[in-house]
């Protein structure tokens, strides 16, 4: 089974690199860019045939390694 | 509209950030993770409606700025 994490800021808190990416598009001369946000996506291949138990054990890395969930939320899809 | 971009390395090419998550895994506990990969999300917000303009927009920017195609793929979704 395949999971793939999305871990993004909440919003409120403040993204510079976001920030830097939506000046660069605006050099570059794409006047419809609003605000930028960047995120990370983390793709795992997992030895656990049982969706269920997948899920809680990419729910509990999130918690525990791959997101900060102080500034950070996350969102699991499994295929 | 929100466009949101994944851009991740291409198969092939070496991911050292995600062998790195892939151990700290194993570290904590996760015996079933097999490879892990890290890409990035950039989500944009466009002003402008026109849903296919915005798709050749977003398409312009991940190949001028956003994704070094070399090594790197992306995929555009509009919402």
């Amino acid at each position: 089974m395949k999971a793939r994490v999305f871990v993004t800021l909440k919003s409120g808190v403040l993204d510079p690199q976001g920030k830097a990416i939506g000046h660069a598009l605006d050099n570059l001369g794409f006047r419809a860019v609003g605000e930028v946000r960047q995120g990370k996506i983390i793709d795992i291949e997992l030895a656990e045939p049982n969706r269920e138990k997948a899920a809680a054990a990419v729910k509990s890395m999130c918690e525990k390694l791959l997101a900060n969930t102080v500034i950070e939320k996350y969102e699991i899809e499994l295929k």
